[in-house]
């Protein structure tokens, strides 16, 4: 299977660390060092979980004259920041393309759904199910987390990213999906209780921000050396490595951990924050177009909850 | 694929339309004249999505001693009503059965996502990346529910079922799946504002419920019949129908539509009012020891947003 185009939306509004040292005390420095965030968006009045992956799908599908909105057979959205348990994004999303009487399904597994969204889509291909699959992956952090919270308050932000995914190569540009591993680890550390999202409750709160920051650096390294080794592959045979977005430090520590040049990674925690399972795909469209015909990307994620996985491309 | 075992967990507390009519005026008689409902139950103190997805895993795990517990290499977790949606309904049963490094995601296409659950099990199995799946269906309406809401506040029923599915037949008796449909319908009629669960907003609220009850019946009386029709079966081959188990009227109409007795619908209703995703689980966990030798059953489903399916299942 082939990822034949991705593409992001981002809410126009721009919160600066100035934000967090007024509301919380927390200055720009103390800020970056720690996170090295330096800015977030943040969705406007109106926007949600739904109308930022129906803005992010319909930049997709302007990008792909090849894979006409009609084309798609499977919907597969996610998010665990939702505006909607019912009418899902991945609903919302199929009422906007106007497509019937296709698959639509909408999934979490905290940060890291990008990759069992994927899998999803990886399966229905395997049934003969579909041939041509619409990936979306939202977050509106900032509906649910609370700004004065000072543990995680400045991490959050909004954004959404699609892809269209086809069984069949479309275009010499498209990156061909050579390997894909999921998994859960939910009965590992504090997974129970060190992030989490109770709507009825509250919201977004990391109470154990630790036991997830170790877990997220050793998930994500071993994740990475265990698909690149089970496709007779070496770190050195890597060109890209785009880590779940939470935390510069966790970049940092996973490419240290990997003997990787920072060079290699691709970031934008600096300008948006913690965008959920969102990150990782607006990663990848911003780096799209400078990947080279023959690269490696590696894109490898940690949720809460928790779970972990990486994903093998290669152009 | 089949079905091995099924099994339901209910909160044990009863709440009788008398319940309503203390609270909104409205009468036993006229409850049951609209919906069929006459009780539902109500998770108590301390349970919720999870912890009921935990109870029926563990019934149905302890009522199959030929599918261990460390025999599970995927589970799918569903709900619209979620507890917490990173340490989510699926993430809670791997911690709580203590299997490592398996795929785990939780779905929601709404009251329809059980199918959408069996049928990521489908991929999975097709991909060879699972043979051993447990899929766990859990809502815990009264969580979000209005109970003063006097359009669709008495709806509403907590439960929660899990089944284990298999790649190969494991005993004379397993449930054999023949074949399956789903769809979202995102695009019809009223499919964003009709029924709706935005967290952040409220809880569930219907107010286009007249839009949900056209649809729900034509969709699940079409829906059957193409799943028989392109199995070469007729009305009359068919033992069993499983319908989502909303409202009685609308199970009625179902079953008028595709002119079929009412002793082959398989009803909870009645003592669970809508349990949502779980309902049709649930009712399959009543009924699986009247299923006798060759008897063929349809489990079709319809949700908010909307969404619909179809299952046929034979012994």
């Amino acid at each position: 299977m082939y990822i034949h185009q991705v593409a992001a939306y981002l809410p126009a509004h721009v919160i600066t660390n100035k934000h967090f040292t007024h509301l919380n005390g927390l200055s720009h420095e103390w800020i970056i060092e720690r996170t090295g965030i330096r800015e977030r968006r943040k969705a406007a009045k109106g926007e949600n979980t739904n109308t930022m992956a129906i803005d992010a799908t319909e930049r997709v599908l302007a990008a792909a004259p090849q894979f006409p909105a009609t084309d798609v057979d499977l919907i597969v959205g996610a998010t665990y920041t939702p505006h909607d348990t019912i009418y899902t994004l991945a609903h919302a999303v199929q009422r906007a393309i106007g497509v019937p009487d296709i698959p639509v399904v909408s999934i979490s597994s905290a940060c890291s759904s990008l990759l069992n969204a994927i899998e999803i889509v990886e399966g229905y291909f395997a049934m003969g199910k579909a041939r041509r699959a619409l990936v979306v992956v939202s977050e509106h952090n900032t509906a649910y987390n609370n700004e004065h919270d000072t543990v995680a308050g400045h991490l959050w932000g909004d954004g959404a990213a699609a892809l269209l995914i086809s069984k069949d190569r479309l275009a010499p540009t498209d990156l061909r999906m050579v390997d894909l591993i999921t998994a859960g680890a939910g009965g590992v550390g504090k997974a129970d209780v060190a992030v989490t999202l109770k709507p009825v409750e509250k919201g977004i709160v990391m109470p154990f921000g630790k036991d997830v920051f170790l877990n997220a650096c050793q998930y994500m390294a071993n994740v990475t050396r265990k698909i690149l080794e089970r496709n007779q592959l070496a770190v050195t045979d890597l060109d890209w490595l785009i880590p779940h977005q939470a935390n510069l430090r966790i970049t940092r520590n996973v490419l240290q951990a990997l003997d990787l040049p920072e060079e290699r990674a691709v970031s934008n925690i600096e300008r948006l924050g913690n965008t959920g399972c969102a990150g990782a795909a607006i990663a990848l469209a911003d780096q799209l177009d400078q990947i080279k015909p023959g690269e490696r990307v590696v894109i490898t994620v940690f949720g809460g909850g928790y779970s972990y996985g990486a994903m093998l491309l290669e152009r």
